[in-house]
């Protein structure tokens, strides 16, 4: 039998039911992800595995690394093959690494390989993946279509002028491709120098002279519209942990002036400056009915010699272990109190604080919609089998599963749809193994529409992202 | 089969066996609920399954906001049958949550209802449970005998005058009916005018003149005694994070007049005040015999519009992340040192602090008694087949699982005692797993008596609450 | 079936095979353990079961006191009988603590005994015992040649003279007895008492009057060779948390001056001085290729009662929560950016922290070699069934299992070397139950390989200990 079969993680009897009948034809609407808009735009052809699987890929990066590799065979300047061969000889180290099943379960799915991929597969491996990504039903495009892609969210920053999703929509693409607004570069205002070049340049592509702190809400505020404009639904905002030490609008001037003039805001400044805008934001997203996500805790970029040498989030980033209740408490409950709490999704990075996000969500609950707040799926580290356990059975235990907004892809890379897969075959066989148990009713149509639910439709109805029917 | 049967939970063999001879028999020593002293010594008879099941329950409020029922429908204006149907509406929406178990096993144990509750169910079991309700053996007191309660301890201040437990006693009812001592109210000296007004009402039950700082913790020491006398041996605490922070009795007494004057003491100075008091407790706990409870971390009443719109306590708490360890540690410590502290057991709100809880237990065990310092059964959110099971499993591989107390219902409802249940199936099928692994020998005797003792004797032995024979 | 069988803890069909092809017969490289060098080179001979198995342990000690032991009967007056028996008394109640394994486990490998301890099975057991261990098969010396160990790692000061290691190379014992630098006193500058005298100590030993910041670095120095010279390859630190806020070598300086002079450091100071020394150490260990190992978190000594009694470390301690990422990761970042990183090993004692220590050790692989700075083994309290489980997982999901140099003892007793069965049982159940499900591709040869290495061979390669072939 091959590694990748048709009940591959599925070990549950009803599992294997709820799964084919219920999970595995549902679309995809990869509501977050970092794929370059630029490449759908341009409907890219991949010259070979290297450009689609490796190119931009910090999670194989790493395991490289540990697997003693050296850099000019990962980042370096190594040619295309020489470092997929150094990838090949390290897939056979990541035995019970989330990467030995994405690999294999990407190969199957995109190139109908069932070889493992090991130094001795390798190069027929690179040379029949270089064939079958030459033909034109492997653009960027069409493998968008071949993945059931009903829409998808790429990540970019307000001073972005959203070129590509534009020219995806002016081509009339069919599958919606959408901006989130991630504006963590508008409050780091104690990096004086690079946060005035973004300035600047959020002052060009908003046509608003940000010469104050409330040019800066103002230019925000317009951008928020052109991103929704374009189809936009979502924020995004990356932090240690919540930003909730609001100030007066003079005092955030004055911090706004400081940093404007050159001068680095202090840590406790930035919280305060990070803390309005994030209620700037938060109002935006509520006035539009749009969904607010929170990614909380990474501690980033820990390697400062090779950020030095070839730059930030390059496979260098580690779980944070940052106290997280009271500030994202406060934050959520001051936008409540005044109306203004969006729909909005809480990820945690530390498995630690499953119990704490899937608590914090129930609290803000306010009976306007099902779901409002929700417990993210499994993020960055915890998007594997045993994360995706932890996360389901925590979300279960202190919410309500059924309404939960599901999976995305949170990649880089056009091959990585599969991660979908690889979630609903989890779900539907931690759900499965319930009914086995008699844990939960033996009722194939209500728990299977409970699955197709949080495959699909419970995202698409939350989200509110226009999608084709 | 029925949803509910005899194996519910139990998928071990030799947990089956465990279960039927040693566990589910055994009576009910309930050492901490919620319950209304009030609804016992009046014999209260119930109207409908709305006032004895949603009438109290903030776990089912919350869970039907997070379904997107409107507050009218959940602590509003609407009538029992309106919002019973509400949550009638929810409940297949809570699938994996324990709720979805407590209600159907709940139902059945009282009600002998097999039938799954949903919108298409909810008029019949309206119906069906009014007519049961109706009957004299649904009255509280029948409720409890049917249940096999020997003794149960419900959650009081100090400034309570105990009228109800003491009616109980006199009219002879033969279950235990015990007063719990939780003295939260007495150093909420960071809020003058609610404790100013508990402090007269102390000093009105206690005939003391609460006038300084001496008095208040005689004022305490006599309720203690009164507390004693109606049967009362444990205490319990609700804190963020254990109170270790003591300053002599003349800083003590600065605060006291301080508070006492209406000024509302810092963060700081209500840490030591509540130091001082919560050592002053210890030692009366530990002079008589007692127990203390300290009940650690939850993050409450999160969300201010809905505690502005309904009050406290409804629902909107939240696990919290605060560190414990050193305070915990220093704060048993000192009553240590002076051989006063009393028997104890320690609940944590957040199963990460589960390994840091475990081994606290047991770095104050002093070879006096077996298992002094308890790591308490599964508390709040963790009160469910996961979180149990990871208490069970920590407190095993930490302490000494044979010497555990077991489990309490921490509940307001009276339809709640099948949580024992709960906890003996899941107790079961854990401990009968080990055995069918072999990885505890397959002595039914040896592991069925832990079994047994850890359902009531355990627990008769260590409270030394009385109880009927 | 006896309890201890040929197939225990391997529930897992190919994890049998695994265990009995590819583990069963590895040897033993115990790197880490606090086994007293002196009875090896004495060559001791132990006068009963309670010399060799409850001398020392604290482990037993703890769960005694939960049992309700007197103090006499554990480290008091009583004879080594007594305590024996009441040690067998505890036994039957310590049912799922790893203690009942160990035990049984021990008694089995030791002495073939396959009853189970108790009061009833005690008398013979003690006879029983005493005269096997009269054998000179049952030699200090003997028992490591029984146990296949080929070299273990003593845990030493840098004041300490080694005497006892390098009796064993004199007399040409083919087992390696390496010793550990163990610095944790070099620094304690806050207790200035003891730190004058162990200055004193190391001031002779190593020939360098110890009367500057740099004095003490050279000496420091001067030990390190001495323990290289005999053939250590590790340092070892004991840790709340990674010290990481180093001063200048005038500031250091300063701190020395103080507490040389009878004056306690600030918490601050301590903290600043531990950063320098710790530093100094890193680069020592990176410029002879050592292996440093990082043991981080426990809360020691709780109970002062028990420690004014009978000392420190006598099993009184519990798992902390320290914060850890950010202070870990800049000490390591610290020496990685001056190229003085060396191979190191991250141990926390909390489980909650093992996402955060999993994560960081990614991030300072540098290519230089595999797996260059490891997640170590569960440690302390979490040196049983479930902490291992949740070690390996949370190392295979973040990292690479393939490369992990495995298990060690951290014992203080020569019956625990069956420590390494017990993680490789429970290596090989939970990998092959992998393989059961399908979840690693059914190749015994590429597993099998896998589990080879991490049982002997990887230890072996990564730490450069000079072992016999």
């Amino acid at each position: 039998m091959s590694f990748i079969h048709d009940d591959f993680l599925i070990k549950s009897q009803a599992g294997r039911e709820l799964y084919h009948e219920f999970a595995e034809n549902e679309p995809i609407l990869d509501y977050h992800n970092h794929l370059p808009p630029k490449d759908i735009a341009e409907d890219r052809q991949f010259g070979s595995i290297f450009d689609i699987w490796l190119e931009g890929d910090h999670y194989k990066w790493r395991a490289m690394r540990c697997n003693g590799v050296p850099e000019e065979l990962i980042t370096g300047r190594a040619n295309a093959k020489e470092k997929f061969m150094a990838w090949a000889r390290t897939v056979p180290h990541t035995l019970r690494n989330p990467l030995y099943h994405w690999t294999h379960l990407e190969l199957k799915r995109y190139f109908g390989i069932d070889t493992l991929l090991s130094e001795a597969t390798a190069e027929s491996i690179w040379e029949e993946t270089k064939a079958a990504l030459a033909r034109p039903e492997m653009s960027a495009r069409n493998l968008l279509r071949s993945q059931k892609v009903k829409a998808l969210c790429t990540t970019d920053d307000p001073a972005d002028p959203l070129t590509w999703q534009e020219k995806c929509a002016a081509d009339g693409f069919e599958i919606g491709v959408y901006p989130t607004f991630r504006p963590d570069k508008s409050y780091a205002v104690h990096q004086p120098s690079a946060w005035n070049a973004w300035c600047e340049k959020l002052a060009a592509v908003s046509n608003v002279d940000v010469k104050n702190y409330s040019a800066l809400l103002e230019a925000l505020s317009r951008r928020h519209d052109a991103f929704h404009a374009i189809g936009g639904r979502l924020s995004d905002h990356g932090l240690n942990s919540a930003h909730a030490r609001p100030v007066s609008d003079s005092e955030a001037g004055r911090i706004f002036a400081k940093a404007r003039g050159g001068t680095a805001a202090t840590a406790e400044e930035m919280d305060n400056f990070a803390s309005n805008i994030m209620l700037h934001i938060g109002r935006l997203n509520a006035a539009k009915g749009w969904t607010m996500q929170l990614h909380l805790g990474p501690l980033r970029n820990n390697n400062s010699r090779l950020a030095r040498q070839i730059g930030a989030d390059v496979g260098c980033d580690s779980i944070g272990d940052y106290l997280q209740a009271e500030n994202l408490s406060r934050f959520l409950d001051t936008l409540d109190s005044e109306n203004a709490l969006p729909k909005t999704v809480l990820y945690n990075v530390n498995p630690a604080h499953n119990y704490v996000f899937g608590t914090m969500a129930g609290n803000f609950a306010d009976g306007s919609m099902p779901g409002k707040v929700q417990f993210g799926s499994g993020w960055w580290f915890l998007d594997q089998k045993e994360g995706m356990e932890w996360q389901i059975n925590a979300l279960s235990n202190l919410g309500l599963l059924s309404r939960f907004i599901g999976m995305l892809t949170d990649s880089r890379s056009f091959m990585s749809f599969p991660r979908h897969e690889y979630f609903r075959r989890t779900l539907c066989n931690l759900v499965g193994t319930d009914m086995d148990n008699g844990e939960l009713p033996k009722d194939t149509a209500l728990v299977g529409s409970m699955i197709r639910n949080i495959c699909y439709t419970n995202a698409k109805n939350y989200l509110g992202l226009k999608v084709a029917d």
